[in-house]
C-alpha cells in the first residue's frame, strides 16, 4: 500500500488528512470518509500497529471514498516525527568518492522535523549558506515501538519506505559549528520527503533498489541500495541500542555518490534549480530550489 | 509562576495533567479541575500564547483546585518537544578546564525528545558507555514561533526556564561515532528536566543564577551563568536564523566546569550515585543512578 498524507482541495490546507494512493499519481482513497473515527495523522494511524494497516486496506478495497487526485496535494507522508535518525557514509560508492574509510560502525547524525517539507515542496535556500546540496536517500519509517531490537526482528518494527532528499549546507556542515553536521542538515525545508509511505510488504527487496538523483533533468546521482553499507535491519538494530524507537520516526539511510561538493569544481544548488530524487517502487520527489 | 505536568495519585499514571506549583515543592494547582478545556500538555498550554498564561495565572489565583503535593509526581514540564537544542562550550570557565578557546559562534548539537525524563527520575546507565559524566545547565522553553527573531525580541519568545542535566556519554561523545555529538547525549534518560516551568517574568536576570550540580552531597559544579558565552537571546536568535522555532522547544544554554571527565583521574557516574543540578530562583532536579 501507499499511504498518504494530504490536503484536499475543498479545506484550503487546514486540514492534514490521511489516504491511501492508488498507485503513484493516481487517485487517493481517504481514510475519515471511511470511516469518521480513523486517525487525523500518519502518525496516529502507525500507533494502531497492524489495527491501523487492516483499516487502510479495507478503505482501498472498498472502492468507496475516493478523491479525485486533481484536488489533492500530498504532503510529507509523516509530519511531527518525534525523530528523524540520518547516516552519513553509508554507501560503498559515496566513501570512495571522497577518499573516506568505510566505517566500521553507522554515524547517526540529525536533523530536526522542522526541516520536513512536501513531496513537491520548494527548497528554500537560506542566505546564510552559500554550498546548498542535493542528496537522495531511501528513508524509512518506523511502525512499532522498541529499544534494543534483534537485527531478525528489525523489519517487523518499519511500517515502510519512503524518498528523502537530505539537503546539506556544506559550509555549515564542513566547516562551522565545531563541525557537528545538524545546523548544516537542519534549515526549514532541507528534508522534502514523499511521495508516499510504501508499506514494507509492496517493496520486494528494500536493498535492490536503484536509487537516482536528477538537476534540472541531469542524472547526477545513479546508483542502488545494495551498495548500503549498513542496511535497514543493521540500522533499526544499532540506533535502538541508544534509544527506544517510536511509531513515525524517520531514518534516512544514506546517499550514493554524485553529491555536489565532491565534483570538481564542486556544483551547489541555486535559485530556479529543480531536483528529483526517484527510487525504484517507491516513487519520486520534485523540489524546486526557490 | 511555577508551571508543571503531572501525574496524579488518582490516576495510576495514566494521564499527564498540566498545573501550578504555588511554590517549590508545595501543593499544585491542576488547570483542568479549574478549567475542563484547559490544555491537557504543557505544550498545548505554550501555543494558546498570553492566553494560556492567563489561564495559569486564574487558576493560581483562584485558590481553587489545589491537590496536595503528596499526591503529585512531577514529570519533565515539557514532553514531546519538536527541538531539545543544545549549546556546546557555553561557559568561559568551563572553556578554561579543557583549554580550548572561546568560541566565536554557539556550537549547537541535540538530543532526541526521547531522552527526556522528570526531575527526580532515574538516569539509566547504557551497557554501552563505561563513562556516563553529569552537565548542570539552565534550560528555557520556547513559547511563541519565530524565525530570524532578533535579540531585542527574543526574551518574548521565552516562555520560562527550567533545569537540565545534559547527561553524557563520553566515550560515544569523544570517540565514537565520527565525533558526532548526538549518539553519547542521546540514550534513553539522558535529559532530565524540570521541576517547573518558571516563567520568564518570574526570574529575576537569567544570566545572573547561581547554578551547581551535586553527586552525592559533594558540590562538582558550582558556577553562575554569568560565565555563558552566548546568553539566552544571542541564542534565540541564532539558532533562528536556522530553524522555525515553535512552542515547547527546548535549549539547553550548556555547562559549566567541574564536569567528571576532566577532573584527574576522571570520574564517572555509577550505579546508586545521586546527581542533584540546582539553579537559583528555578529549583532543583535530583536523579538516581540505576
Amino acid at each position: 500500500m501507499r499511504l498518504v498524507q494530504f490536503h484536499h482541495a475543498e479545506d484550503q490546507g487546514r486540514r492534514v488528512r490521511v489516504g491511501v494512493e492508488r498507485g503513484e499519481g493516481m487517485d487517493v482513497v481517504d481514510l475519515k470518509l471511511f470511516d469518521p473515527l480513523a486517525p487525523s495523522t500518519m502518525k496516529e494511524l502507525l500507533e494502531l500497529g497492524d489495527k491501523g494497516l487492516e483499516l487502510a486496506k479495507s478503505a482501498l478495497d472498498s472502492g468507496r471514498c475516493v478523491l479525485s487526485r486533481s484536488d489533492v496535494r500530498l504532503l510529507s507522508p509523516v509530519t511531527s516525527p518525534e525523530k528523524v535518525v540520518c547516516v552519513g557514509m553509508n554507501y560503498r560508492d559515496h566513501c570512495l568518492e571522497q577518499n573516506a574509510p568505510i566505517p566500521k560502525e553507522p554515524i547517526v547524525f540529525s536533523k530536526f522535523p522542522s526541516a520536513i517539507t512536501g513531496p513537491y515542496d520548494d527548497i528554500i535556500l537560506p542566505s546564510e549558506s552559500q554550498e546548498v546540496d542535493w542528496e537522495v536517500e531511501l528513508a524509512f519509517v518506523i511502525g512499532r515501538r522498541g529499544k534494543n531490537i534483534k537485527e531478525e526482528d528489525a523489519l517487523s518494527h518499519v511500517a515502510g519506505f519512503t524518498v528523502a532528499n537530505d539537503v546539506s549546507a556544506r559550509d555549515w556542515q564542513m566547516r562551522r559549528n565545531g563541525k557537528q553536521w545538524l545546523l548544516g542538515k537542519t534549515f526549514d525545508s532541507f528534508c522534502p520527503l514523499g511521495p508516499a509511505l510504501v508499506t514494507t510488504d509492496s517493496v520486494t527487496d528494500p536493498h535492490k533498489l536503484a536509487v537516482r538523483c536528477l538537476v534540472n533533468g541531469d542524472t547526477v546521482q545513479d546508483s542502488s541500495t545494495e551498495q548500503m553499507i549498513f542496511g535497514v535491519e543493521k540500522l533499526v538494530a544499532w540506533v535502538s541500542r541508544f534509544m527506544t524507537l517510536a511509531p513515525g520516526d524517520v531514518f534516512l539511510t544514506g546517499t550514493p555518490p554524485g553529491v555536489g561538493v565532491f565534483r570538481s569544481p564542486p556544483v551547489f544548488l541555486k535559485e530556479g534549480d529543480i531536483v528529483e530524487c526517484q527510487i525504484d517502487q517507491i516513487g519520486s520527489i520534485i523540489n524546486k530550489v526557490v
